[in-house]
Parts: structure tokens; sequence; C-alpha cells
């Protein structure tokens, strides 16, 4: 038996929506919590590159100072969990050599059985222009918000992705860039609050028909 | 009591895996289908705009041909199924409009009330510079991807994303470009061959100190 139904998956998307307005008392238990935490960890990306770091920020006083470079909304400050999705920038063959050194000591394969592959990675990644580098390795950052939101839904965890936020302003205050990273994209997690008139609206989609397309 | 417990929600993130292997007799259950197409409508969005079209390739003679563009990975002849994230191209204030006009129909708010919000949709889009926007749109193509991938999970499906195509074959093959779109980013679905060494690979992930960072 799956770990779902069709119908509980869909009911648990159905049920998913940005959430507006956090109730800031209600807070996710640890071991939920935990298990979110894993789907960011174990999130495909390219090649398994692995090219992010994902920064909760749990500090009240940073969150506060986040807030107006997050054009103001509250779900910055209120929600229990605030994560921040940052690419690693300047990807390089070097992160190749890293992927290769970490399966080799994960699988125990000779990193000469490996070599192949790490040439080919190594070649992608010295060949892309630092502008396409970035577009590439930067999507693979929106492939782990996916799979975190749709964790949270089948958690019960309520969730709002956002991109309406200051990137540069983010680095600033959260020393990203002398980490070697940059925002890319924020979520917020927690429980919706009992007054939050989002939840109650029919969520609004296309037809199937208009975006799902049989060739 | 949520859908998922974090232990079977983590189980089923630990037993996906880029499938390499599929079995190319095995079927996908026309109600779990139904559900992962469902995923792919109810993706989340900036603005909630949907920036894209999802084409599944039914055609076995249409896979044949998007073989050679595919580095000849077989996936895309052996998986049950073949969808290809599309981006909608040229995305532009009247998908603003469009957005709105949904929006009225399906919550039967009136436009009027929506005017701020349409404005500064069609403001967003109207401002950024094409390039920039085909960035933006296309990072939202990859969000469906994450959750395409994470409910094929939950639901015991077998799936492997992939970036090794050569998009504009795909657009080419597809008749893409005359409909307004461009492929992004491919998924195969189906089940894994009991032959597919890699689904006994331990998993390459970085230590979760690595990729988390709390502040």
């Amino acid at each position: 038996m799956p770990p779902l139904s069709p119908d509980a998956a869909i009911a648990a998307l159905n049920w998913r929506y940005a959430v507006k307005k956090f109730d800031p008392t209600k807070k996710i238990p640890a071991g939920t919590w935990a298990a979110l935490e894993q789907s960011l960890v174990l999130s495909p990306s390219s090649y398994g590159l692995q090219p992010w770091k994902f920064f909760v920020v749990d500090t009240p006083a940073v969150r506060e100072q986040l807030l107006p470079h997050s054009w103001g909304q509250r779900q910055i400050v209120d929600a229990d969990k605030l994560v921040v999705f940052a690419l690693k920038t300047g990807m390089a063959p070097a992160d190749a050599d890293r992927l290769v050194a970490r399966t080799v000591q994960l699988r125990g394969v000779p990193a000469e059985k490996l070599e192949g592959y790490r040439q080919m990675m190594a070649g992608s990644l010295s060949k892309t222009p630092p502008d396409q580098l970035d577009v590439w390795m930067s999507r693979q950052v929106f492939i782990a918000l996916g799979v975190f939101l749709t964790t949270a839904a089948v958690l019960g965890v309520d969730a709002c992705p956002m991109e309406g936020f200051v990137p540069e302003k983010y680095d600033e205050v959260l020393g990203l860039g002398a980490k070697g990273y940059a925002a890319r994209v924020v979520a917020t997690a927690g429980y919706r609050a009992a007054d939050d008139h989002y939840a109650g609206l029919k969520k609004v989609r296309y037809e199937p028909g208009e975006v799902i397309e049989r060739i």
C-alpha cells in the first residue's frame, strides 16, 4: 500500500493555501519540524549537486529586521518557522569534487569509478557562463520549495511561499553573502489563524484542460 | 490527524530516487495518475499566475522521437508517463487580466475589488525585462516539479526528474513554440524495474548541518 491514497493526497493539496495570517501561538511539534527539515535535505537537484543552504531564522529580533524587507508581510514574524532558501553562489568544478567525495564516503565506491561522472559534472559547471549557472542552479532551489510545501501539506502543517521580499537585504541582514549564499525564495510555516479569511476562499486554478495537454 | 506521520513522510522521500530503469510493463492506475495531474494543476506559483503548461506525452512514436534529444536516456520511452514541464512564454499584463477574470469567476468577487491586485501584477509583468521575466517565471515551473515528485513519492509512484535533454528540440518535436510554450524540465513516472540497481544505492546527501543553518 502506498503511504497515501490519491484522494488523501489531493485533499492535502487542496487544504494547503498561501497562509496570510498565522496563529503566532501555535508551534510545529519538534518531530514534525525535523521531518520538514529532512524533506529539504532529501530534495532532488541536478546531478544531485545540492547547490543550496536553508537558513532557518529562529531569532525573533532578526525576523523583525527582515519584516521591512518583506513588504511588511506579517507571516515573516508570526509564523512559527521562517526558512530562507538560498543558492550556493559560484558553483564550480570543486562542487563536483565535493559531491564525488561524499558519494565515495556514503557508497564505498572507489573514486576512480566515479571519475567519468565527476568530469561530466565539472565540465558542465565550468562551461556554463556565470549568469546561466545562476539560472540553472537557482531553479534547483525552487524544486526544494515544492518539496517542502508538499511535505508540509501532507504533514498538516500550514505554509506560505514568499517571493515578495528584497533578496539583497535578506543577504545583508543574514550575512549570506559572506557565507557564499544568496537568498532566492522564502517559506514560512506554522498554523493558520482561525480568522485568516483566505483559508475559506476557493482556490484559483485554471481548468485542467488549460494547463494539461496530452500529446 | 494529519494525512501522514513525520516518519511515513520521510520514509516516502527516502524511498524515492531518480529511477534509471523503469519497468515498461507496469502502468500507473488511472486514479493515481489523475491525482498526479491534479497535483500539477494545484501547484502554487508567484501571484498564482500559473505560467505553465504540462505536456503529457502518451504517443509512443513521439517519445521515440524525443529519445535522441534526451541523451538516449531510456526512461523517456520506458516510463509509463512522460511529462514535459513548459513555461508559458511572453507572460504579460494580459496574464494578470486572465487570472483576475478567473478569480472573479470562481470566487464571485466583483472585478473592481481586484483592480489593485490586477494592477500590481500587471505592473510586475510589464516592468520586468523579458530575460528576467523568463528567469522568474521559469522558477515557478520548478516548484511544480517539486510538488509532482513529492506527490508521486507519497502515492508510491516512481519518477525521474530530467534536465538532460535539449529543450529547443523538445519544443520543435512537440510544437511547443507555436503554442506559446517552452520546455523547461521533464519528469518521467511509472515503476522501477526490479533490476534497476540504482534503487539499492544509498542516497547521497550532505550532512543536515551542511545544508541547514539556524540563525
